[in-house]
């Protein structure tokens, strides 16, 4: 409760059960003078949603989203910006045998300890489904960050399970239902999924997502940190265990000789640190990874308890993802996306006067 | 700017540079009534003040910590707790050749970039003696989740380097000065930092941060969910640049049926989650792990520029730990118990009204 | 921007125009278990609603609000309650001769200025339309305050123009257009406004809001006092010039052995102070005073200048309210009620731990 | 507790009890490259300091102000500056008679039914003491506006008891030691101190604090508006029990064609408004008068209650101002210019992109 809100400056607040109603959200503090239109939300909404391969889970939800304020004769007037995606395909008969089971690896339990009843269709709040409103969020901080400031952000697969891309094509990514940058790997990744499901099992992911020309200066040390907000918002995804900045774990078994990145004339000669000093953006391309577990809702029978307190056994029917990772691509982005922005924002409230002559490396 | 302040009704605001006068914080939302004197603090400050042992630098503080308000006739009373530490040894000239220059992987030229003006000054603000005061108000929270809630926040170093510790023995943990739980390694240990200062070299290190007896029900989704509020406190911490919650990064090539953690009516049967459901914690251990990277501070030459724009050699050659990530050990026992604390008083805050009658597993 | 919340624990946030497609708001932090259907705001949404009088504007709005999430099998879940109320009467040509006029007294010179755009139709954001949302979301925290505490919100207009109320009988609020709880003083308010509407002119009032069986506690020193939230979240309504805490301005004709509430061991013997002491509620009835300014939307030309600047006179011919205060009687009682929840929140996180044995007086 | 902070881009958060060790703020957000040194704080905190005139209460107190951090060679960094002074003069034998009494219109019973626990002496945090960090702050604040933007804030006391004054000559306010900008009215001021102490009895007082040369757009509708800002700030200094802005409670009996300012090529014709149309500033002086309560410490015996529960006779004994309202001129300053600072980052974040055409009124 009261935790449906991220970011200071550029604030975004979301609603909305897996199976009710709508889906919602408010930005507030989307600078004035942008243009937008739903379309602007559209591209990517299409990219997370479910149905559009045979790779992802087969549900159908248009998710077509809807602008019901902030936007006046096409373009975004300051004021707080309401979106609206109606759920249209709620199958909840589906569910409703898990109305008294708490599914092992879900929310159901804790949800259910926590508040002391919850919305057990599809998960209700803890779904997935309510990362569309992020995704709706983050097309418009992407949209202002790229047209503004020419700063671009986009994401990709680059593991699953034992699967990993060996070199990054940008132009391979929306080539595949994978978000693969390596076209090489696009078989592999096609065959696992095909065992998973023949199995009924599911698997992990490893998404990596960059900022490209992101200014020096944002990030507000100590705690405001721009890699700590990062880590916040990208280990907000569901799903998500682990977030990496830079190298990442890597850095584990590495030596200060070799980690720091030397800078020239010509700028810094690596990037290990992932585009982050102090906690300060450093004009490198931001970095980060991260981690999403298999989803547990699979047809394998799962050991549990019920809500009465008693021994069951749980196998997930509905139609889900072999991989959620998949679709996480798009989120990552927007998670990203909507961060920086919030520190751009900041960041110029705070450093307006200052002038540095410095040559930028 | 700005980004002081970490937490929303356990809020702990710090500032203080390296050599400036004092370091201090400000601990708003302590309940009252808490039992509480220097001395609870101070044991925390000692185990993370450098200067106690061979391994760690040789600089020595004092880090003697004074309570200036918020405490009557001894224990706590529910207003501001202003803290103070002094500092004491500030060799300044150690660092006024590093005036002009941008010391790789330091903060120096994100600093100077966004602020125009910086205490360059062992790192001014940028430098990780600003944790001390992490340390002292972690002290607070951590007395306060054992006394009141039987809840334990501990630490230890799980990986320094390629050595990697085999088994966990908590007894342990205080005996040496790695804070390694596997007395096997400590050998280990002690000779990759004699060899890394031979060298004039550093090496990263992971510490695994774990929190027992924690009830189920922290955490606030879909954004301040205790996972990510976790990552955002443990990445701000100096050198950190990974996060993870349970298996973390190891999910990546698990399945769905391996993942998930089974109930029954005797507990969870495994712990793949560390603790958090959904972004709500389980009533599990909670269980995350941080990498830490080799500090940049080193005597072999590195390459960089100067403010004035011109190339220049870089030699460090202050007091320096070869490892920053062992001291780091109690400053993640703090930040953990922090951002517990903060989600504490938030559930609470909250849920009063409920009532569960489930067994808890 | 980035201003569209309030609350802490107890979160609202709203976002429409006047004559955009939908009015809406997102409840963050209300309690799960509580008993939630739409009726349960309907009754304060119309009485906020225009269109009810002879005396308030005769533009007709349904004002239907719609619950979207947040509320499962008619109780609430603990997570974002989505709302939304669609603008059905929108006549818009009505507005578009003031497109490019400021009108004076009006939002439109400063709303221009600062966002460099503005939707102009009907003041847009800065319509008191807006206000639908919080009183929607106002009789979720006054249902809560009441069923689970007992706690009363109730406000009554104490002045219009020079006619002034002299007593307060509680059943007569209901009674009459004006919410007067003084029944000798309804003509007077009526014979007020018809010679309004026949100048064409407009009045300003004052609004009394109380609440009852207000607990001990509430309110967090220095700046988050009660009595600081509560001039806040009044101020923050449309049209409001002031705001008064118990006795507000006649203090300052007082001396100190007047104003002073003496306690005895029946309780206070008076309640200057308006039930908050320090900033913290003392169990007495919370009472604050609010001035609303004249509506400057009157028939009566006034001087302005255009957005190309040049001279110009204004008539607004508009639907509108001949006094504003009426119709924020509902306002305010739901902006009180809001503040008093999110204390009460707060209190509850940090303060659980308290018991005091003294009795309450 | 949690409620020490305000402001958001320019936060201060502050810690001290009246008889503590030590008084300490944190201001965060203040831009860098400002010139600072105590002295800048020095000659507001003399203004508040009690003991300069034979009005104010004869404690002494050196009120010396220490810069801990943030400033590097006389000019802030951009980090957080921490601020101390210490507490010197600690007559608390002055007070402990009062350790089980709930003196009647102090916080002493709010505070001991809240957290169960207070520091009686002096009132402990909720004495005006506090105030003396938040006069520091503000005279950062202060600097920072006049300096970069060309703003002044000054305040004046408007009326003491029935004593009002009829003209404002900005020469005038440091003249005298009431503030008072009416000469003519400065003996009505000192007979009636003389009276008040003759008789051991207090009295309220009015003060009015005017910004100049604010620029249009500061404000962040709909909650977060200039005036309800200030309407908090203001609201949150001790014994204040009102706040208006521009022609406050006045509006109550003003009719719309008379309350409206006009607005001419030449700018507003008045300034009913105060400086703020739709919770944005509008370029005109932002205006605001507040109502302090008389102070409850006088020497006529009151009737209260004990911590034990029963009656008691209370005398104010120590040394006290007999009007509050006086030393809280430079008070009223520090909060008005601390609200306006924070908005005047706020609003760069989100507007920085706007540039409006109009010529500017």
């Amino acid at each position: 409760m009261a935790g449906n809100t991220i970011g200071q400056l550029f604030r975004v607040t979301t609603f909305g059960e897996s199976h009710g109603v709508a889906l919602g959200c408010i930005i507030d503090g989307c600078p004035p003078g942008l243009a937008l239109t739903e379309a602007d939300m559209q591209h990517d909404l299409d990219r997370r949603r479910p149905g559009t391969s045979k790779y992802t889970t087969q549900r159908r939800e248009a998710d077509e989203v809807k602008i019901l304020s902030g936007v006046f004769e096409g373009q975004t007037t300051g004021t707080s910006i309401g979106l609206l995606i109606e759920n249209t395909d709620q199958r909840s008969k589906d569910y409703s045998n898990i109305q008294d089971l708490f599914r092992p690896g879900h929310a159901d339990y804790t949800y259910h300890q926590k508040y002391g009843v919850r919305d057990y269709r599809g998960g209700g709040r803890s779904s997935a489904r309510e990362t569309a409103m992020r995704v709706a969020a983050g097309a418009v901080a992407k949209k202002y960050l790229k047209q503004v400031h020419g700063i671009e952000v986009c994401a990709y697969l680059s593991q699953m399970g034992d699967v990993k891309i060996e070199k990054v094509d940008w132009q391979q990514i929306e080539q595949n239902a994978f978000f693969c940058p390596d076209v090489d790997k696009v078989d592999a990744f096609d065959e696992l999924i095909r065992n998973l499901k023949k199995d009924g099992d599911s698997i992990g992911a490893k998404i990596t997502v960059v900022a490209r020309n992101v200014p020096v200066g944002l990030g507000e040390p100590v705690f405001d940190r721009l890699d700590a907000d990062i880590a916040h918002s990208l280990m907000s995804i569901n799903a998500v265990k682990g977030v990496e900045i830079g190298d990442g774990f890597d850095v584990v078994e590495q030596r200060g000789s070799e980690h720091r990145d030397a800078m020239t004339l010509q700028g810094f000669k690596t990037n290990h640190a992932g585009g982050i000093l102090g906690g300060i953006s450093s004009g490198q391309d931001v970095i980060a990874h991260i981690a999403l577990k298999p989803t547990s809702s699979i047809s394998i029978p799962g050991e549990t308890i019920t809500k009465q307190g008693e021994s069951a056994e749980v196998i997930t029917k509905g139609r889900h993802d072999p991989c959620v990772g998949i679709r996480a691509v798009p989120i990552a982005e927007a998670m990203l996306a909507i961060t920086l922005m919030d520190h751009l924002l900041r960041n110029r409230g705070q450093n307006a006067d200052v002038v540095t002559t410095t040559p930028k490396i």
